[in-house]
């Protein structure tokens, strides 16, 4: 397994390896962004027949490009997807035809009003073909014949996911999850799929873990769709959820919450945000978005919330060719990456203890725990009041106004002087 | 039947036809009007014996009046009930007497501060008598004899109500109650009157009601006491009900709370005008006001709020002969109209339904559903998302923040696809 | 027994009477103190035998100060603890040694910031021994051998403490504490002291009391947990508690909540203090302070706050000399006697009424209670709204947002009528 390392660097060098893979919602793009993550992370590969029934959806077809372009009347080749894979919509079918601009406009998408980006289009469940150029190159083509053609494949084959698994001492665990289906795009999403190799790698270092941690490399929609309907039964092991994208542009954090609104990764990650120095807002649950419509869809109604900077839709380079390297920051992912460990920390530590010197305050002088008077005792004497078996250390945090960690290390020190014992 | 209309003039036209009418808690002027009220609306009338025992209260003698004046020493008659029914206290008791101004000034009652208006006094539950002047005419009268005649009978009748009841398939019902005790007063509660009949032909022609409604149409206090004492057993079934007062004036809307806060018809009146482009403002219940007083009761607790503009006793025209047909505008008529068809609306569509997949999100596109970008899709998501038998269509637009107008729309789309069923 | 009586003179001379005995949490100085009120209320003074094990602690050796003081290399004396009683730390063992000032300085505490007050220290649970000067004299003191003579006895001896209880219809009790164990500090606890007093002799007048009273007099900490580890059976009969503490200085009052948050103390106390014309602050719980500390420990959760007027530890004069007889002011502690008085009585007098005619209203006008127009209705119609059996009139006054004493009189005037019926 080679080392990615936490640096912004290593994770920016990450994101420029996997940029020029074609990736959709199938195909080989897919199949070589999972094997160059499998060198960092042991990964398991499932590859889903087209055909299979995943609930109310089917597993389409497997698309693959060999060639696409456009050339004009002079036989200039205007468009070309070997420049730049954004600019053939997503399972556009094979297509070998001449006709005049006029007819071929409606099949040309460009942003007038951002006249040098090439946008992002795709067309996964309706037979359909496209290119998508920059609105200036547009205004430049003449009338006449164009040649198109779209040398893609649609037949039977398969849906292509990712998966780890990370065992703990309790199968309760934590799911993070990152769609691949994008092409280039770097903030949307390889920052995110990145982080959460990083993420993986450093919780895979943690000797004994007491919370069991899964990472999910799929698709969007289809593949959190068929993800769960082959793991309908093991998904109430899931205590807490995150969607991980667009985690590295410039822009502060946003953090979107649950359908329940109040579940644990709700208030832990709110925490997090409110005890570290960043920008940062939380939103309520709306049924728009990645997948965590498919985890917070009614039947299942998942703990899983979005964790991301920018909101997508909100920045004007979301899908289109300007989310590109320079749009993702090294010291973005860094900060992204460490907000998220300090989240994992508090799942991961987040015990119940018991006071078993319930009645009055122990005497913690006589046990060497009084000399750090001032702000120093405070953390001790909440875990002491508030160890009454119906808080977590989480839960005392948050009524004590006080960091997670200082009364995760109170209670590491009343613990070793037996003042508190963990609760079964 | 005769039919009313929504238009202002026309509910105007009709407040214009009831003015003139001397109503009280009891007599023909009760009788006139409830007949009048019936060539619009089925109404069924009740009589209610004097004498009859109500809860704590026991319903009084029959109140008519003949004639009720008074001349000045020099014969000149200075006020005459036949001028303005405002001019006697309600409820006076026969008197023929002469009597020097100076012992006659404690029966007579003005507004020195409204030197133009004539006050509203009545003394239902104390044997009195008394005429409203305005104070300009009291500051001419002269000291001498005055005769003073209160032609008037007070004797066993009944108490008169009228009550229109529309079945709907479910017995759960909205109640709609307005007082018809006052007499020459057009918001305080012709207002009242007139839109809660344009509210029921409206409903009348609704073909395949989903709740049951009842318009009751009794003199203030004792009449709903009446009304709630022969009525006992089945108030269990009122779902929502609202008192209709003051809907005629030309100042924002007022709905005060019912006793239990937070009941769905409290909800779903906030969610209406918070919805219109009105002014408005919402508050909590108090026990002072209207018949919501009786159907408040900690023994009702039914929950039923009061729905009016500005509120009772906050303008000074209030109770005064200057709450006159200038006072309601047949503009706000039809807005308060426009208003409580919208609630009743809410009322009778709130519908629970269940989404018949659950699991992860249905696939819209292929239904032809999803087209609908933007604002569009979103109703349908929150419909899909909030299905889950735990939440109504007006509890999903309370938590989408959308129109329940939207909400429902789109689950009509939904259900006419077999994504949703009605829950039962 | 002496009278007190309530005035502010009054109570600040017994805080004169008091300072000059020096107390710690044992020894003659606490017992001439309890002596000292038990002239005042029939106090029971209770002795508690050294080594005596009360939950996790143990009762110190009682400590007794016969004298103690310093000589200055040329014989005079420059510290003595028979000018005042902070001069020496509390708890200092017995010491007669020479020792050059470069030696005793470990063993001086003053404050560079305060030159001119002598700082409060102690040393309870740890031997040693030091002495407490104002650091304007200390930096005259010359280089040279210093004699030290510290004639303490630390012996086997008892923790005394001193406790009233006034038996009333119900078991449930109010508890008053306040702790003993500070020397000459006035605001710092004379003044609760004092204040507690004048309660007592305030309920022990009334004639038939509803509730029992407790009050506690007791060194903190130690005192406290000693009265819970001997009275830990009878604790559940605790309603209402609140520890007395720094109501003597200028400032306004700070009500610090219980444990439970929203203890009916809690809930009385704002009340109280909103409805007063007073400067005043409500603080969350935290486990820091005084004896709440243990009353409020998750094995006993007791609903007991703090009640003071600048909170301990925010104002310079706080553990100095400088908080004196000229710190305390008989206005504030008459002041905060009054407001204490009002909460004992919301306490006393909040009973849960039923209303006999729950079903409509009863008619108030044939009962004469309805003259009392304006406001003065209000109260009344408020108790037979809500005396449903689920409101007690202290829910009833924060409902209504009127003050207790108002719903009181009404529920009064309203059960003399035979509208309501106390709620057994």
């Amino acid at each position: 397994m080679r080392e990615l390392g936490a640096s912004g660097e290593s994770l920016h060098e990450l994101i420029r390896i996997l940029y020029p893979i074609n990736r959709s919602i199938t195909g080989n793009g897919v199949r070589e962004t999972l094997s160059i993550l499998g060198s960092y992370v042991p990964l398991e590969i499932h590859e889903v027949p087209s055909g299979t029934q995943v609930f109310d959806w089917t597993v389409p077809l497997e698309w693959n490009v060999h060639e696409a372009w456009i050339e004009d009347p002079s036989g200039k080749r205007v468009v070309d997807f070997a420049n730049h894979n954004l600019h053939l919509v997503s399972y556009s079918v094979p297509v070998r035809t001449k006709l005049p601009l006029s007819e071929l406009r409606r099949h040309l998408h460009s942003i007038p009003t951002r006249p040098d980006a090439i946008p992002n289009r795709t067309s996964y469940y309706k037979e359909d073909w496209g290119f998508c150029v920059k609105d200036r190159d547009l205004r430049e083509w003449l009338d006449g014949e164009y040649s198109v053609c779209i040398d893609t494949t649609l037949e039977a084959g398969s849906l292509t996911y990712g998966e780890l698994f990370l065992p703990g001492k309790k199968s309760d665990e934590a799911l993070i999850s990152s769609h691949i289906c994008h092409p280039a795009l770097a903030n949307d999403n390889l920052s995110g799929i990145v982080v959460a190799v990083a993420l993986a790698q450093w919780l895979a270092r943690i000797p004994d873990r007491n919370l069991s941690y899964r990472f999910l490399f799929a698709p969007g929609t289809i593949g959190a769709i068929t993800w769960l309907a082959r793991n309908e039964a093991h998904v109430k092991n899931i205590l807490h959820g995150m969607v991980l994208s667009g985690v590295g542009d410039a822009g502060g954090f946003t953090y979107k919450k649950s359908r329940r609104g109040n579940a644990g990764v709700d208030r832990i990650v709110q925490h997090v945000l409110k005890n570290s120095s960043t920008n940062h807002s939380v939103v309520d649950y709306s049924p728009y978005g990645y997948d965590e419509r498919q985890f917070c869809s009614p039947g299942f109604n998942l703990p899983v919330g979005v964790f991301s900077r920018t909101p997508f839709g909100t920045y004007p380079e979301y899908h289109t060719s300007d989310d590109n390297l320079e749009f993702v920051k090294p010291g973005s992912l860094t900060e992204s990456a460490g907000i998220l460990q300090e989240i994992l920390f508090v799942m991961e530590n987040d015990h119940t203890f018991l006071n078993l010197n319930p009645k009055c305050e122990p005497q913690l002088g006589r046990r060497g725990l009084y000399d750090q008077r001032g702000a120093g005792i405070m953390p001790m004497l909440w875990c002491l009041n508030l160890s009454d078996g119906e808080h977590s250390l989480f839960d005392i945090a948050e009524k004590a106004k006080l960091s997670f960690r200082s009364i995760e290390t109170a209670s590491r020190l009343l613990h070793a002087k037996g003042l508190l014992s963990k609760k079964q």
